[in-house]
Parts: C-alpha cells; structure tokens; sequence
C-alpha cells in the first residue's frame, strides 16, 4: 500500500472537483495556494460555470478532463461522494481526498454512508484519504490539497522540508504546522487522517519512513486502529533513525470521553500506550511547543548524543537551574574529572563553578578566547555527551565564533541557549549548533531528544526480538481445555519458571502424605480450574503445623467448595510448603485492544496501587526486557537492597516474566495469564510463583 | 524599611560614581538608558576627566556634586566600594547601589570586604542594594540603574506597567524582561538582588506589596534568608490580592548543589518551600515562560476564576486536549446540565459535543452568531467558573465581537486559544479576554493562577491564624528538662491529644497489676527520656498475654537496658494496651533552617517514604489545616473507605495533629516532637499515640 499512497502525497497532476473561485472557500483553497506558490504539476479545477480560475483552465465534470490525473479532490457533499468516485474511477483516476464530513463520526446515517464508501474502495482499489479531512500538502512540491488558511499566514519555506505532520485532526494539524513554521522548522508534508476510513494511520507513517524527503515525524493521535500495523511502521522509524514523536490524547478520563465522543472509538489505555511509545523509541509528548522543539533538534541527529550533559554559563542561577532541569528530564549532569576542572579554574575566578555546571562568570567578557579553551574542554572530555552552553545576547555573540569553531571539530550536540537576543542565532545553527531561546524550552525537547538516541539499540533489539517471534506464530499451539494452578505452572515450567515445592492430593489421607513428605508449615489449596479466585470461597489455609491440621482442611476445603460451587469441576487440593520471601510481585499478561498482549509487573498490595507503580510491556518479553521492568518501578528499591535489606533475586524475576511471556506466545489461546503472588526470595533462593491463573479465550 | 526602599526603587537624583561616556560599558549602560528613554530626574555623572557625556554635566567626585541625590550608584571595583560608600554617607546620600562582585561569594578576602560593608551600612544607615548585583530599574519612572543591555533590545512599553520583576540573580532577571516584553508584558520593577548584604528578598518583596505601580511580581530565588520576613511579605501580597510568583532553584541534589556554590549558602530543603508556597497561596513555578504568562494573566485578577472550566471549541481534537490538560492542571470540566446541553444542542450538529467540553465544530462558519448564544450559555451556567475558547485564526476573528460582548456582560475569566493568526488578538485583550496561541502555553498559567485565585481566603485564613499565634509568642513556656513518652503524651493530652489506655510501673510487680488492669494482651516498653529508640535495645515487648509473661518482660528489659546504657535514667517500664488500626501514621515538626518549625504528615512503612507521599506545614496547624494535610497523601484513600474498608477516624487525626503544633507552639525550647506511630482506629473511635518523643534544644 505505502508506495501507492504517492498518489495521495506527491501527486503530478490534481482535479479539484467542487472547484470555486472564492480562494476563502474550501473549493477555491487549494488553488489558491497551488497557483499562489506555484505548483509546477497539472491542476484541473471541475466546475460547469466556469472557464477558468486561479490561471487553471476548469472543467464541466471529470469525463471531459484532458487526461486522467494522479488524484481527485472531492470538495463536495457526504451524500454525493461514493457516487462521485466511482466517476473518478471510471475515468482511471486512483486516488482521491474527501473533505466531507458527515460520516461514521456523525451516527446512524453517516456510518452508512461511510461503509458505502469502503465497500467501493475495497472493490476499486482506490486509494482515498479521509473522508472529513483538511486534506494535504506536499510542501517540497508545493502540493496543496488542504482547505487550510495558515500555509499563507506564515514565513514561506526556504529550501525544502524535512519534517512531516502527521495528525487524526485538521485543526491540530494547522496548529502545529503555524507553530513550527514560527520556530523556523521547515516541513515536507502536512497530512491529516480525518475518519481513515480506507488509509489508516500506519500506512501513512509506512510511508513517511521510506519516504527520502522525510527525516522526522510529529503526529497527534486519538486512538490507533492498527495496533500491529503501528508497530510494523515504527519498526521502520527506529531502523532509518528518523524520530517519531506523537501525542496522544485521552490522558484524563474527560479527555479519553471527549476523544471517544469526537471519533465514536475508544481513545485505548493511556498506560498502555506509554509503554508501548518507550518500548518502540516512539518519543511521547504532550505539548505543541515540545513537538515542534523537538521537530528543530531532528535536525541535529547525525551529531552525537547521549545521557551525559555538560552545562556552560557565565551566570550561577542559570547553572543551577539547568542542572535541575536536565535531570528532572531524565540526563545526568555529571562531575567532571580533576584535570578537565583544574583546566577550566585556569581560566575561571575563584567564585564561578569548574564541577560541571561550569559558571565561566561574567568575567568572560575580559576574556572571551578562554570559551573556545573551556568549550574544547568540554566537547573532548570522556564525560560528556551533550553540551548545553547559555549566554545572554551580547555574550552570545561574542563567543559565536567559538561555538562554531567547536561545532566543527567534534560530532557532539551543541545546544546554545540565548537569554538575550544575539543576532548569531541563524549563523550558529546552519553551523550545527541547535539554538534555543529559554532554558526550559531547550531541555523539554532536549531531554527527549537524548533519550531517543540513547535508546535506539535497544528498541531495534526488541523490534527484531518481536519480528523473530511473530515470524514463529505458525507453530503455535492452542490448548483444549483451561488449566488449574497446577496445570499452569507446570506449564510454565517448560518455559523456564522455578520450580515450587508442592503436591497434590485428592483426599485428607493423601493430603497428610504430602505434606510430611514436603515439610511443615504447609498451605492447602483447592485445585480447579473453575475456582479463580480461592479465598472468596474460603477454599484455602495457611500455615498448618501438623498432618492433622493437614487432613482437617482438607476436608474442610472440599466440603465448602462442594456447597457452594456444586457445578465445579474438582480435581483435588494442592499442599505447597509455606514460604517467606523479600517481596511479592504481580506478574500477569491481559490483552489490551489496541496492541494485543501486554504484560503488568508491580509489587503486591494496595500501596502500589493506590501509587500505580506498575510497568507494562508489549510482548515479546526476554529477561533484558523484564529487567527494564523492573527497575522501572519505584518500589524496585525493595528489591535493591533498601536500608540494608537482603537483596532479592531479580534474576529470577526476569526469568518468571520471560517465562509466562513465552507461554503466551507459544499457546495462541491464552486470554490472561498471571502469577500472583510470586514471592521473591534474596539473591540466589529464586522465586515462588504462589499461585498461577490461565484463561482461554471464548471458544 | 520597606519605604525607605524608595530611594533605591523611584529615586529623583540620581549619581553614577565611576560613570564613563561608552554605552557598552558597565559605567555608561545606566547613563545611556536614562537619556534614552528620557528619565525626567536629576542625573549626575561622576568621572573627572569629563564634562560631560549623554548630555548630563559630569563631575569630577561625589563631593562637588550641587546637591545630595537620592541614589548613589557605584560601579566600581570591591575593594574601593566601602571607602566610596563613607564618602556619599558624608554628601549626604541615602542611597546606593554597589555593582562590584567580589564580596562575599568570592572567599575569604571578599567576606571580609562584605563584612566592612554591612559594618558600616549599620552604623550609617544608608540603604544598599547588592553588592554583586546589575541594578535596577523602575520602568514606569524611567529609572534604569542597571547595566542590562536588554532595555534597547525589546520594544518599548507604551503605557504604565504593573508587574515588577525581583529575582538573586541579574542574568535571570534580564532574561524575564526580555521574555515578558515579548508577551506583552509591561513591567513597573527590575530588581535583583546580589548579595542581599544590606537590603534582603522580603525587604523588596515588602516594598513591592504596597507599590500602587505593581499588581503582580514574578521572582526568582536560590535561598531566602530570612523566612519570618518571608511569610509578612507573603502576607501582605495575600492581603492586597497581588500574585506572587516565584522560581526556587535548587530541586534536584545537583541544583541545590550549584546553588550552594554560586551564593555559598544552603538552597533550603526543596519540599519544604514547595510546601511553604503552596499555605501562603505564593504560585510556585519553574518554567520562565509559565511565568511571564501568570504576569499576563494577573492583568486579568479582577475578573472572578475558580476550578471549574467551560471549554468551547470548534475542533474535536482540541475539546480532548484541553479537557487533558485542564485535569491534569488540577481544574475542573463538569459536564454541563441538560437544560445548558439542550440549548447549546441547537445549534450543534449531531457529531459535535455539548456536555464540555464543547465543540460547535468547523459548521459554525455557517452561523456564526451562534457562538453568542452559546457563549451567553456557558457565561451563564452555574456550573462554570472560566471559559477557554479556542478557534484558529479566521474563526477566532469572526467570533470576537461576540467575545468581546460576553466579556463585557459577565465578570467570569474568559481565555481565548487563538492556534492561527487572528487579527482581532490585541482587541480582545484590551477587552478583558485573555488571549494565547498554545492550549499548553493557555492551560500551563491558567490551572496555577486559578489555583491562586480559589486558594486565597484559606491562605488569608491561615496568616491571621499565623499572626495571632506568632503575637502569643511573649506567654510562651519553656522545659526545664526533656520528657519521657508517658510525660510526653501527658503534655499534649492538655493540648487535645486522644488518651490512650497505659500505666506505669517501677518493678515486674506494679508491671504486672497495670496488665491486670488494662486488660490483656499488652506491650512493655522502657519508660526514659534518655532512650529515644526502644527497639535498639531491645527494650520493648509485644503482645503479652498474662501476668507472668509482663513481669517476665519488666524484669528482662529493665536488665538489658541497665547493662547497655548504665548511665541512661530510667522511669521504669510503660504498660499499654494491645491495639489494632486501620492505619499507623508518623506525625511529627522538625525545625527548617528557612521557615523554622514544620509538620510532617504521612503513613508509616517503607513504601510512603519510598513515593515520598508526605505532607508538610508550616506551624501553626490546626484541625483545618491538619485536614488539608492528611487530604494531600496519596495513600489518603486508604483511611477514606478504599476498596471497602472502613472509614478511619480523621477527626481523631486532625485533632492530634492540631495538638502537637499547639504544644510547639507554646513551649519555646522544643527542637523536635514526632508521635510515631500513631494509631488510626475506625471513624469514632479515636487515634492511638502509640509513642511520642520530644527533644529539646541544646541548652
């Protein structure tokens, strides 16, 4: 599909059919613009009352066009736009935009219409964008197809765009695009989806990735209808190292309903799509100016980046407060060594700061040579990744030459942040260096810009991790039946869960066996699948001291589940030997609409909670991945060795969660899968997985 | 003081000692601005090799100047600084403003420098601001004392400005201005504060509080030194219903630490501040650009704000984020009643949404004298406080006249989001709209600033409370010697602490009758002053069930802590009932080094302090105060009926909490009082303080 979608984004000649001379009108718009910033491909506007207009000759209907052209825009009518392109189609057009609203968002009689419009395009073949879209642009070849005022309201592009807006609302779409322009961001493409009725989302991000014009994407979401397809593109995001930075709405549960009430879908769990957006490098935002900072530092990629900043200022509040700033955003600011600080006090007095922020004083007025010494110490020190340099204006310029001079001899990123209104600005980013305006806006894009080059690797790791498993999906197996607590963890252990100290029994005299063979204190369980959740039915003891009290329960145990679920399928208890551990985790898998399986890990009770410490990730799931899991979550410090506590075996932790992760992969049945709890012992003493639940999907 | 400030903030005369003829320089910036600007006051440059320069007649030192000016101001270099200050002192000259750096945050030499300074600043009584500090400016006087360049780089204020500028730092206070100017902002102050030797943070926040020119500051601060001027200040702003704004740098280990290097002085503990600000209603930011949006906002105080917002839009998508981040701003969206939805359906199809927020989507170009109507519902509506329209540029256009009539018939704050370039933008301003072009950017001011608006009665509340307590201070007690935790919590039973169920006894033999009498099960614990921490050793047993078991106890706990502290004065042993809770909360006031005593509120156990979910009060607290704190945690829903439970006694918690600040309160020799645990029962049935320790004072 993505390389058809050329049709749609790079069109060589284009019919606007509901064409009008009023350029303030959605028909006269687009041809507006094309003849305004001149279009060098064929433009035919279709309307019967008109011999020309906007310098293009018109047309009465899309029979009498000279030629069959790359794409229709349809600027007319809901009710006459199926009708319309089956025209189109007739006369070999195969591609075309609907503007109109008035269909699946708009009840009953508009998702009528709206199936009608797919049945035809499945048929067809056409490619169609929308319907109720804004349409596009193409702003390298100066393709307009959007009925948008903003593209005349800005600073014309110089030289051609590298970044593509890809958005599920016009509006947004025009937002970002006037707010970028402003930051000086220079685009290639202005699309927005409107109800994806035929092009969804993924194939429109398909297609930015492979497309030469296009080094990054800033896109706003209000759900993905192609979960897997989204993964498939970002895929291709993370091996051509082009950012994809997205916002999606719907954080608040009032968000979530105005997003579902404007697009008649489920806006998704936010959670969900956080961790998948960290899982997959997708850079997640929620703010305009953040999208398009972000959108100005995509220029900077090739430079080298990373966690490790250096911060140099001629003012010691301005330190202080990037220092907070940069790691508040998740980079460190780290010391610097005693040779690179015994080399910066050469040159600095006695009350500025040589650890890193560097405060080089006003003094640097006396002597601005000593900013290219300290500068060269920076960007070659072992440290550093990142330089962060601010100045107010008059400063600024004076040091231009310098900052040039260095953007020139090392591959580091540079970020200049001028507090004043230095009039180096433009020299200093066509030489490399990233400029900003305030330090709060530099570090909000800073920070996620850093990460994404940080974590590359490790994303492409786990998309080929993913692609590898996917690949394997033939040979999954299904299971016939649900399985009970013993079942399942049976069944985990041939994936590599730890083994747990238990037995089973079908009766009190069995039961008192087990137990002495497997040691006093005990627990006694019912063993079936039909009973999930034990301690409701009073269906489990703990404790118990002898093989008396062994029997006792057990009989008891069976006796109440046989009264009150009478139904149950019962095949006996289990005896587990009582444990003690450092800590109790949850892990399960549930499966999320959108991105399918997704796994939960967190600490056990209600704290974590009440404090939603939970980590959640796509599958598939290998002990590196578990372990970003885990040290992810705030209580992890139980598990570290908090104020002197033994240290908790994590490895087997990420060997658990590998393990049910590979269950579920293996078995394509599997609704939920969880283990909970699973008692941590110290490092060394594994894990007990406590109790196992599986759940088949709905046969 | 504050008055005496006038000299500094809107001097008449003013001479410039050390003045020279270049603009770009330190000595001749001042000079140049107030000529170019046109400062209508005396100016009086003083350098003997001129006659004169910018047009002001030069001369040759302070003591042949005509007459003795208001201000002083010395741009020369530390160590000639004092001697120069003596001179002016014998002109006759009140005031003076020292540049030079090079005192105090410059080693031992410049403390020594800045300690002769303040020695004779208190002799004299001359009113310095500085050392170390770029000057000031008074914007609506034409006042420019500071060598900033940003004056001439911005466009010139037309008209009065109310919002004053006062930061520790020059850098920061120019970069302010220069954002601010670009908002649109007009500034009446620009004040920073150097070293702070003479003149300190409150002292100027003082004088600005009364200012008739200020309406608004925005500050930046890296310590205050001096907290009980802090919270008059903060006061006084409470009182005239002036936002106060404030930067405190310092939040992460490494910031506090470039803090602490830059000014040598500890940044304070952050929570402590954060706290602090949030009782005294100061808006509490880090971000310049949310601060120069919060001064543009305070244009707009008089207008009434609350929490709940209306939002009218013409874009689904921009419903859904504004909704998100209005929540996430701590506001309110409530959905409007259905007589409101019935009006506003009217005239909005059927995919738009009229609960709110509301989206008249893009068909309100058909008709657009709906917007009125449905403006007039939401200006109406009881259920909104502030409206946030949002439309891009054309739209925004077409609606303003309707904008501008409902701000002139309702007295609610109304913000418009303009994301396109209207030209109407400065109109609605001076109408009373408040206008942006980023819903971020809107939302980002408005949830603090309405939070300022809702907060401001329970802050009033909470400084008369303040001064009340604080004009007791002459009746306070004193201890003679440090308490047990039974005198302990005897004291504060006289202060409303619930009694709890204990005796006392010296032998195994008392021990045993007092189990008698309480009633089994018991705990034992040793009763000393000298052992604040029983578990170390060992000196505390739980869960006694008989007469044996306690004297057993007595007799061993009494051993172990004769033999492990022999020195240690012992009252005997402790008898109190077994108890169980809902909850165990730490209560407990230490002494910060700004703000002096604070209340920490929060549940015990590892987890809390893990989340960090503690809440903090300045003294004095009482029940309504205490309410607020325990309402803050997080784990709050754990004595508010999560998940079934029952609900706590909160009333018992609020009381004890009011009890321990009354008792610091009142007796003067109290360093820290902690009840910890105390024990939270079902609602009715009271808080258990299960231990209490007080320590006093270094005597």
């Amino acid at each position: 599909m993505s390389e058809r979608l050329g049709c749609l984004l790079d069109p060589q000649s284009i019919t606007i059919i509901g064409a009008t001379n009023n350029p303030g009108r959605i028909g006269g718009m687009p041809l507006d613009m094309m003849s305004h910033f001149g279009f060098l491909g064929q433009v035919y506007p279709v309307n019967p009352k008109y011999n020309n207009m906007f310098g293009y000759k018109c047309y009465p209907d899309v029979e009498s066009l000279p030629v069959a052209p790359d794409l229709a825009v349809l600027a007319i009518g809901a009710h006459e736009v199926t009708a319309m392109l089956k025209r189109c189609h007739a006369r070999g057009i195969p591609a075309a935009i609907v503007y109109a609203a008035g269909f699946a968002e708009a009840g009953d009689e508009g998702l009528a219409l709206e199936l009608e419009l797919k049945a035809f395009v499945k048929q067809s073949g056409m490619i169609v964008g929308g319907p109720n879209c804004m349409g596009f642009a193409n702003l390298n070849s100066h393709v307009y197809t959007a009925f948008a005022s903003i593209f005349k309201m800005v600073a014309p592009q110089v030289g051609r765009g590298s970044t593509a807006i890809l958005t599920q609302s016009g509006n947004v779409c025009s937002a970002l695009f006037g707010m970028g322009r402003e930051r000086g961001v220079q685009f290639s493409h202005f699309i927005n989806t409107g109800n994806e009725a035929c092009v969804e989302y993924s194939q429109y991000l398909n297609y930015l990735a492979s497309d030469a014009d296009t080094d990054s994407v800033v896109g706003y979401i209000e759900q993905l209808r192609d979960g897997p397809g989204f993964i498939r593109a970002a895929h291709q995001f993370a091996k051509q190292a082009k950012p994809l930075i997205l916002y999606k709405a719907g954080e608040t549960q009032k968000g979530s309903e105005a997003v579902q009430s404007h697009t008649s879908a489920l806006a998704g769990d936010m959670a969900v799509y956080r961790a998948a957006f960290a899982q997959m490098n997708v850079i997640a935002t929620n703010d305009f100016a953040q999208m398009v900072n972000l959108a100005y530092l995509a220029k900077f990629k090739q430079r080298r980046g990373g966690q490790r900043v250096a911060i140099m200022t001629m003012s010691g509040a301005m330190g202080a407060i990037l220092a907070d700033k940069c790691i508040l955003a998740g980079m460190e600011v780290p010391t610097l060594s005693l040779e690179d600080q015994k080399i910066l006090r050469s040159g600095i007095p006695d009350y500025g700061m040589v650890s890193n922020p560097v405060d080089v004083t006003g003094n640097i007025v006396n002597s601005p040579e000593f900013a290219l010494a300290a500068l060269t110490t920076l960007a070659t020190s072992p440290d550093v990744d990142v330089l962060v340099v601010t100045a107010p204006g008059y400063l600024m310029d004076r040091m231009s030459e310098y900052l040039i001079e260095i953007a020139q001899t090392t591959s580091r990123l540079i970020v200049a942040i001028d507090t004043g209104k230095a009039s180096c600005r433009e020299k200093l980013s066509q030489a490399g260096v990233a400029v900003f305006d305030d330090a709060g806006r530099a570090i909000q894009a800073l920070g996620p810009f850093c990460q994404w080059m940080t974590r590359r690797t490790e994303a492409l790791r786990w998309f080929e991790l993913q692609e590898r498993t996917s690949q394997a999906v033939a040979s999954k197996h299904t299971l016939n039946q649900t399985l009970n607590e013993h079942e399942t963890r049976k069944l985990l252990y041939s994936f590599g869960l730890p083994e747990l100290n238990e037995r089973t029994a079908v009766n009190a005299q069995e039961a008192m066996i087990a137990a002495e063979q497997i040691g006093f204190p005990v627990a006694v369980k019912i063993l079936s699948a039909d009973i999930p959740h034990k301690t409701e039915l009073n269906a489990i003891r703990l404790d118990l001291q002898s093989a008396e009290e062994v029997a006792q329960a057990t009989n008891e145990i069976l006796a109440a589940v046989q009264c009150a679920k009478p139904q149950a399928h019962i095949d006996g208890v289990l005896i587990q030997a009582m444990q003690k551990g450092i800590a109790e985790l949850i892990v399960g898998i549930t499966r999320d609409q959108v991105f399918g399986p997704v796994m939960t890990v967190g600490l056990g009770g209600v704290l974590t909670e009440i404090y939603r410490d939970v980590a959640h990730r796509l599958l598939p799931i290998d002990v590196r991945v578990a372990q970003t899991m885990i040290e992810e979550l705030k209580a992890y410090a139980l598990l570290d060795g908090y104020r002197g506590r033994p240290l908790a075996d994590r490895e087997a932790i990420q060997r658990t969660i590998q393990s049910v992760s590979q269950a579920f992969e293996t078995i394509a049945n599997i609704q939920e899968l969880e283990i909970n709890p699973l008692l941590v012992h110290e490092a060394g003493r594994g894990a007990s997985a406590i109790d196992a639940l599986l759940i088949l999907k709905n046969q």
